[in-house]
């Protein structure tokens, strides 16, 4: 894909990303995009916490991350996803630490579908989730 | 399943539903227990809005609620969930109101892996989204 | 769904059924059709072992029943399935003698994407797979 | 993953990979075991078709190929799978002829469950398919 430009900008990207109020509310920014990657950075904030016990994240919010850069990384490497279809996570680790990083790579660049792939990583780099959504252009 | 009695009365499971913060964030109640289903109602906040033209609630809203309704559903009704392993979501139309019900079915309760199936309905009762998880019990 | 009366009969289902080699190769035929499923049963036949130990059926065996199925029951239920977007599959139980027989259940009748979701049984009725597909219209 | 050896040789995995009557029904061989991917070759076969109007192979082989490569690429790179749990196959482009070539990698390896990926090929390098399984070992 590196013979295929970026559509956006960084700028263009980090406007269309704060439109939605739940994404200011998660905190999020564009990290980083390049030909075959957009990353995404969220901090960390205590109402996102589900066991108490051991300070670990909701699954919820780590499917939220996979969903969102799936589809913005399809959108910023040339794709179009105006909405996601279907989507798929799987939890490898609890997540008890900010930031979080989302790193969204393209598997297809379709007509009607797209399909995304996103890793989540704490600031070690250990894999927290991952997953693949479906999005209609 | 009408012979397995729930395991837990109404109070102990909204007691362990609201230990998670991200769970009163999101303003939780259990509606009804049955022998074949557990129903969660959420309030609509507006952060959870993703896109602010249609006033839709973001998909990983709906995910969290597709992925937390499972593993109760699993624990109210005779199985054993103590993490979700991964899920399933479907999306097929924007949830533009509140309350939001999520109703929660076993498909299969399992000794390592049992699986719950829920839905996902506004207040008219129309589908807004569902899915299935697999919890490691 | 009752009132949406099933747009094809039996006969054009079935013939549609074996128009693929492989649903030939697999035996598979139509055992019921209602307002609310479509049941395809399916012989055994030992080339689709996976495990000759104890002679379980290959899991891509029971993948295709669910993909199938779903398709053809969104077809047979009002809807439009030309092609499987993507698919989920549970694995609950070996499974280990013939027929299975596959029951499927629309979840959601879309313009551009319809699910159905299906359950795999063995002759007495034991759960031994179950997932859903997402088919583009 | 560069510093985990391999667990099997290349004989070893063969060995176990035709212990399969489907395995062997559908012709598949071992193609290259490297310290990233596990490359599984399978050719055409007649049976596999399932649109004779445009002789595409049947999602469930593709199906097949993927959950039967992510549990030899999790035993081949140094985890353990015994069953599949459950898997997401997405389908991108008709498979209209072989070999196909099915590349295995590893997501996660887990203690209970572990994660593989698997990308479907024809032999110009197109993508078919691609999905993930999740394996207890």
């Amino acid at each position: 894909m590196s013979e295929r430009p970026p559509r956006m900008d960084l700028e263009q990207l980090r406007t269309m990303l704060h439109i939605a109020p739940f994404h200011q509310w998660l905190g999020l920014d564009i990290a980083e995009l390049t030909d075959e990657a957009l990353i995404l950075e969220m901090p960390w904030r205590d109402e996102i916490v589900s066991n108490p016990m051991i300070g670990s994240a909701h699954g919820g919010i780590l499917s939220a991350l996979i969903d969102l850069t799936g589809l913005y990384t399809i959108n910023a490497l040339g794709g179009s996803a105006r909405a996601t279809s279907d989507m798929r996570v799987d939890f490898h680790r609890p997540a008890t630490s900010g930031p979080l990083r989302a790193i969204g790579r393209v598997v297809k660049l379709g007509k009607q579908i797209s399909v995304a792939e996103t890793r989540i990583e704490d600031a070690e780099g250990r894999l927290l989730a991952s997953g693949r959504g479906a999005y209609v252009g």
